[in-house]
């Protein structure tokens, strides 16, 4: 298949220096803020999303340099990297949802920042879950955490 | 920026053709049916996914070819792109929450799916909310739908 190239469309500024600082992902969401800054060509893309209190940020792990297939959460079984949302994944796309703090041109003051400082942004949604209803859900081996 | 470019994982497979023939998003699921067939070698990145009733794809929406800052979501007033989910992105990244009916092999079989035949995949990670509690959410134009 061809290869996928993206062009970023902003960074993160935040106050994790390196992967290691960010606090492992459990049930308390993490706490640090930050922004995301947007190049301003796209200030009109933001239009409304002000009014959304959550955002998706899709971003580019690129502190990433190796691939791994299974991975041992916690350090526990191991699981495939599917299966986690852990960053050693063939595609090191980060998905984090953002409590969204406010928006000052292409600015963007965020909190539950799980992100470390000049990781690429490579798209942004807002935070509307329609999924299915959580009595639905069966979520494998996270049920155990 | 540094551009970023990513080698897709696998392909959809689904009975739409072309993005018109997928329902436009609305209160209920799409309830199509299709696969999604991943490349041999990521076998071991599936183990205890089948365990997760539901998966999140993201994908590349290769049928994308224009970009449009502001779209107007069902006619209604133009709303900011990044304040949507719709196609027309700078990055044309698909987040989907798909049903997980089954893997065979590298073979996963998937509902709800609103993805068109041969859209390539980036990532599959485990659908498993756990954002912010659904009372302290504000969804902006979408609460009017």
């Amino acid at each position: 298949m061809q290869p996928v190239t993206y062009q970023p469309i902003g960074v993160v500024e935040s106050p994790f220096e390196a992967p290691e600082d960010v606090p492992r992902p459990g049930a308390e969401p993490v706490e640090a803020s930050g922004r995301v800054l947007l190049e301003e060509s796209y200030e009109p893309g933001l239009q409304g999303l002000a009014e959304f209190s959550h955002i998706v940020v899709l971003s580019h792990l690129h502190e990433v340099t190796d691939t791994r297939l299974t991975v041992r959460p916690m350090g526990g079984d191991p699981v495939g990297i599917f299966a986690t949302s852990g960053p050693p994944r063939p595609n090191p796309i980060g998905q984090s949802v953002l409590r969204l703090d406010g928006i000052e041109g292409t600015r963007l003051s965020v909190s539950n920042l799980d992100l470390i400082d000049g990781t690429p942004v490579l798209d942004i949604k807002p935070y509307a879950p329609k999924g299915p209803n959580s009595d639905e859900i069966e979520i494998g081996w996270m049920a155990d955490l």
